[in-house]
C-alpha cells in the first residue's frame, strides 16, 4: 500500500521504536511506581518527560501523560468549564474531539462558544479576532495548531497574545504538528499543550498526553489510584500524579521514548523540510490531473503535509474502496472535523484526504500517480 | 528478579503477546475505521470482542475497549451516578479506581454510599446485605471480584441476585479475576464486567475495557472522534462507538489478540489450577517464617494468587527497597485500596503484597525463601 493516512497514524515508524518496545517489555514488568523491581519502569518514565520537555524548550511546564490526545482535551476542556471559563473560543477548524466536549457541557454550563474569525482565503482575521476578545472576553481559547482536514496552520503566537490581554486560558491541541513544527512551549504564552505519540511524534498507539502549566489550576475530571497518596481519597495535588490515574501504558512509553530520540538524532528541522518536500511532491501529483480540486490552499498561508481534495464525479464517501482497491490509504468523509468542511463548502459529504510523512517515498507517489490515471481514464 | 508483582501486571507475557505486536505493529498501520487500507485493523477489532465474548460465555454484552481498567470505571459509575443513581452498594475492598469516583461526585450528587456487610472473618454476610437493601434500596452494586490486597473473592452470583430484586445496576470489577475465573456473564445477572487487559488476561498495557449490557443506558461522561457519524455533535448512539473515542490502542489489541488466544489454547481451567498451585507454594514458603504473619486469611473462604504479610518489626512502606535488594519484587504500602487495609486493620501503614501468575516457577520461591531467611537473620 502507498500509505497517504499519516495524519491518522504516521507509518511506518523509525525502527527503534519496534526494538524498544520489543526490548523493554520482554526484560521489564511494565508497572511503574508501585513495586520495589520497578526503577526501570519510573527511570523510564522520567527520561520520557524530560525528552518532551527539551523537545518542546520548556522548563515550566509539567508533562502528563494520556493514553489519547482526546482523553487529554477532555481532561483539559471539562476540567477548565467545570472551574467557571464560560466564555471560549475555538478555530473554525477543531477536531471533534474539541467540539464534542464543548457541545456536551454547553447547555449545562451555559457555555458561550464563539469561532475566531478566519477570512475566505483561510488566513486568521487577528483584527476581527482582537474585536471579537473586546466584545466578549475569551475565559478560555482552544486553537487547533494545523488543520487535520487540509493542513492549514494556525498563527498561535498572535492569538495566544492576544488571548493573554484578557487572561484567558490558553490550550494548543498540536495532534498534528508535535514533533514537526518546532514550539518553543517555553517562551509562548501557552497553558496547555496536548499532543498524540503515535502521529508526528512517530511513536506506538495508546500513549498521547500534555503540557500544562503549573500555575493553572486544573480539576481533575478523572479518579482512581496513581501508586501516591493513596489514603486520601482526593486525587493527589502533585504533578503529574494529579491526572494520571491507572496503570500507565508503559509500553508505550518505551517505544515514545525511542522515537523521540529518533527525533532528537534526526533533528525536528530535518523532519520538517523531508515533510513539506512530500507535501509539494503530493501537490504535483494531484495538480497532474483535471478532475481532482485542491481545497483551502493559500500560498501565503502555512501547511502541514495533510492535504484534501474532491473528485469531480466520485463522492468521497464512496471514493475510499476504490483508492483502496488500487493500493493508495487515504481517509474520506469528514474526519471527524465537520466543522472544517462546513468552513470548506464540503460539508457533509467531506472530502479525500492525503496525508504525507517522513518516510513517504518515490514509490508511494508513482503508486498513487497510476492510481488517479486508472481513475481519469474510468471516470 | 523473583516477580512476585503479578496484581500489578503480570509478567512475563506468552511469547505470543511479544510477537504478536512486533508483527504488527511492523506491518500495519494502527488506525482503525478511519480510512480505506485499514481493514486489518478492523478484523483483529472485531475479532477481539468476539473472542472476549467466548472467554466470559456471553452474547448479550457489548465489548467496549478503554485504555485502562480505571477509565473504565470512571465511565461506568459516573455515567450511572449523573444518570441518578443515588444509593450504591460497594464492598469493603474497593480500589481506589472505584472508592475515589465516588468520593469525588459523592458531595455533588448526594451520594449515600455504603459498604455492604463482611464479617471478621472475611465471609459475606448475605442476610446482613439483605437488610441493607431492604432498608435502603440500592440502584447500583459495584462488587470487586477479588481484592487487590488479600485476594478474597466475592460471591458474585449471590450479591447480585440480591442486588436484582431491587432492580439495580451490577457492576463486576474483574481487574483481577478476568481469564483467571471462569465467569458465565451470559447468564449471571451482571450488567458492567470491567477487566485489565495486563493483568490476568496477560496481555500488554494499554489496553483494558468493559462489558456491558445494551439494556442499560449508560450516558457518555468523554467525548470525542470515532469515526463514525462524524456529523453529529452528540456521541452516538451505537455501541461500541459511544464509548470508545479517540485513537484506538491498535498495537495493544494486537497483543491482547494473541493472549487471549493463548488463555482459550492453554485452557482457563488449567492457568487457574496453575495459579492456585503456584499461591499454595507461596503460602507454603511464607509458613516457613514465624515472623510472617499473613492477613486475611479463612480456609472456607476462596481466593485468588493475591496475599498480603506484615513482617513484625519492619514496617511496609520500608520493606520494598529490602526486598528488592534481595531480588524479590513484591508491592507494599497500601495498594491503592485503603479502605481492605482498614478492615484488615492494617491502614494506614498497608502491608508487603506477594502475587502469584501462572508463569511463577521453581527459582522465585527458592529466591524468596533465601531472601526471607536473610530478612530472618537480620531482624
Amino acid at each position: 500500500m502507498a500509505y497517504f493516512n499519516n495524519a491518522a497514524t504516521t507509518f511506518p515508524k523509525p525502527e527503534c521504536v519496534y526494538k524498544a518496545i520489543a526490548e523493554f517489555c520482554a526484560k521489564y514488568t511494565g508497572s511503574s511506581g508501585r513495586g520495589g523491581g520497578e526503577l526501570t519502569a519510573g527511570k523510564l518514565l522520567n527520561s520520557t518527560r524530560n525528552l518532551l520537555k527539551e523537545l518542546f524548550h520548556t522548563h515550566r511546564h509539567e508533562v502528563v501523560f494520556t493514553p489519547t490526545a482526546t482523553l487529554a482535551l477532555n481532561m483539559i476542556i471539562q476540567g477548565m468549564v467545570t472551574d467557571g471559563r464560560k466564555n471560549i473560543y475555538i478555530t473554525p477548524f477543531e477536531h471533534n474531539a474539541v467540539s464534542r466536549v464543548l457541545y456536551a457541557l454547553g447547555e449545562k454550563y451555559k457555555l458561550n462558544v464563539e469561532e475566531m474569525k478566519v477570512r475566505p482565503d483561510f488566513s486568521y482575521d487577528l483584527e476581527r479576532i482582537g474585536y471579537q476578545f473586546a466584545e466578549n472576553k475569551p475565559d478560555l481559547v482552544i486553537v487547533s495548531h494545523a488543520s487535520n482536514v487540509f493542513g492549514l496552520v494556525a498563527p498561535v503566537e498572535e492569538i495566544f497574545a492576544l488571548a493573554k490581554t484578557y487572561h484567558a486560558v490558553t490550550v494548543l491541541d498540536m495532534s498534528q504538528t508535535a514533533g514537526l513544527i518546532d514550539t518553543d512551549l517555553g517562551s509562548l504564552p501557552i497553558d496547555f499543550a496536548v499532543f498524540a505519540g503515535h502521529k508526528t511524534l512517530y511513536g506506538p498507539t495508546g500513549i498521547s498526553g500534555f503540557f500544562i502549566n503549573p500555575e493553572v489550576d486544573l480539576p481533575p475530571i478523572l479518579y482512581g489510584g496513581t501508586g501516591v497518596d493513596s489514603a486520601n481519597q482526593s486525587m493527589p495535588d502533585s504533578l503529574p500524579a494529579r491526572f494520571e490515574m491507572g496503570t500507565m501504558n508503559i509500553w508505550g512509553i518505551a517505544g515514545l521514548n525511542a522515537a523521540i530520540n529518533w527525533l532528537k538524532e534526526t533533528g525536528i528541522e530535518n523532519i520538517h523540510m523531508q515533510e513539506k518536500e512530500n507535501r509539494q511532491r503530493l501537490l504535483d501529483v494531484l495538480g497532474e490531473f483535471d478532475f481532482i480540486k485542491i481545497l483551502g490552499m493559500n500560498p501565503k498561508c502555512e501547511y502541514v503535509g495533510v492535504v484534501s481534495v474532491i473528485i469531480e464525479g466520485i463522492s468521497s464517501d464512496s471514493a475510499a474502496p476504490i483508492f483502496d482497491r488500487l493500493g493508495v490509504d487515504v481517509r474520506t468523509g469528514l474526519q471527524c472535523a465537520p466543522f472544517a468542511h462546513k468552513f470548506l463548502g464540503t460539508y457533509p459529504a467531506g472530502t479525500i484526504r492525503l496525508s504525507v510523512g517522513y518516510f513517504n517515498g518515490d514509490e508511494d507517489f508513482e503508486k498513487l500517480r497510476e492510481a488517479l490515471e486508472y481513475i481519469g481514464d474510468n471516470l
